[in-house]
């Protein structure tokens, strides 16, 4: 059928955000808000974390995503109004971010993925040494082609450079990439930069309300994946 | 005495982050946790706003700081796992960014400042027109011979191009000028960009760990300007 030539072509490349899109950070969501005895603890460190990624990005410095989750641990201590942690027990916490599992649902959605013919590819504000480390933790490397990291370009997601670099990286323009992610934010960026886009629309979660809507939405991988092989 | 020209000069221009600097944020972190019937909602709220400020300043898009915060309120909701509020409420909210009161501290120190020869420009993320309603009701605007709003460069600071804008706008050099602020993230950017900066070390306020440190730092606008004058 000749007309199918003027339908929207399937993307070639699924760009996968990892933190909270592939990996479960209930360990971080216990063990943050046990260390400062306050429970509204990982919300505030995890969105100093975000913003602060941000700050470095927009003054033109560059530290690792580690190195400021570190520092958003003493700032969460002074927000909150509490005792800063011991050095040890800060390393020990930001340490759980390469020891986190799998989503239950990633699996079985990499693999419908994976057997529909896309390439599967990791893209994350970690820097390349913890995503490695952390794929492989999650036993889940081996669906993926490649892991890109921002630190080649030194400026965090969702900075317009860091998708632009991502799909050059992989061979392919942008409108033939699409990224999957669990946060707003990153959805925003991707679409913004031209690209695709789909959400998992994970509890707690949420779109930026004035961004474009991503392309799909899904409650887990396995959702959206149907939607986008089609 | 000759000697004296080998010292630092003094800035010339004071330029003046307006919302938790300025401005006593209460009323609003008494109303959003009210509103929502979650008492973790203000810090929830105001970390967005600041997160999706530079979201759209590192995507190439703009929305104005009232249209984000009221975006922010949906996220909120979304984030904490609460019902929306209604758009109506969500207006009201809103609008209690222009009518909040100085801190006690600030009259005082505007005018220690003023008294000894400064010029002093407030210098916010809100909209000129929020800015200037802002102080008015707050009964500071004649201690300032300006108000700049990042309105102009539709990038929200702490992005570099903000700050060389503002004091391109005074007629100054980046070291002429000192940015005054009660949060890290603005201090940072400020040094960034070459000003000098001073912290109000506002409770539950912090540095940025990673950033280098300001010039002065203080527990109010007075003691913050004794320092300044020196």
């Amino acid at each position: 059928m000749p007309s199918s030539a003027l339908y929207r072509p399937q993307p070639k490349v699924l760009l996968f955000d990892v933190n909270e899109t592939l990996l479960d950070m209930s360990k971080l969501k216990l063990a943050v808000p046990k260390a400062f005895g306050n429970k509204h603890a990982f919300k505030q460190w995890f969105g100093l974390l975000l913003q602060y990624s941000l700050v470095d990005t927009v003054t033109g410095t560059y530290h690792s995503f580690p190195d400021i989750a570190e520092a958003a641990l003493d700032m969460t201590a002074d927000m909150l109004e509490e005792k800063r942690l011991s050095v040890s027990t800060k390393k020990q916490l930001v340490s759980l971010l390469t020891q986190l599992p799998a989503h239950p649902d990633v699996p079985r959605g990499l693999e419908l993925l994976l057997d529909a013919g896309f390439r599967l590819v990791a893209f994350t504000n970690s820097p390349q040494e913890s995503l490695d480390a952390q794929l492989r933790y999650a036993k889940i490397i081996h669906y993926f082609e490649q892991g890109l990291s921002i630190e080649a370009v030194q400026l965090y997601k969702p900075h317009f450079h860091t998708y632009q670099a991502a799909v050059k990286a992989v061979g392919v323009a942008p409108t033939d990439a699409l990224l999957i992610a669990a946060h707003g934010w990153d959805v925003a960026g991707a679409q913004a930069a031209g690209l695709r886009s789909g959400l998992i629309a994970r509890p707690g979660q949420t779109l930026y309300p004035l961004a474009s809507p991503p392309t799909y939405q899904g409650k887990d991988l396995p959702a959206l994946a149907r939607q986008i092989i089609g």
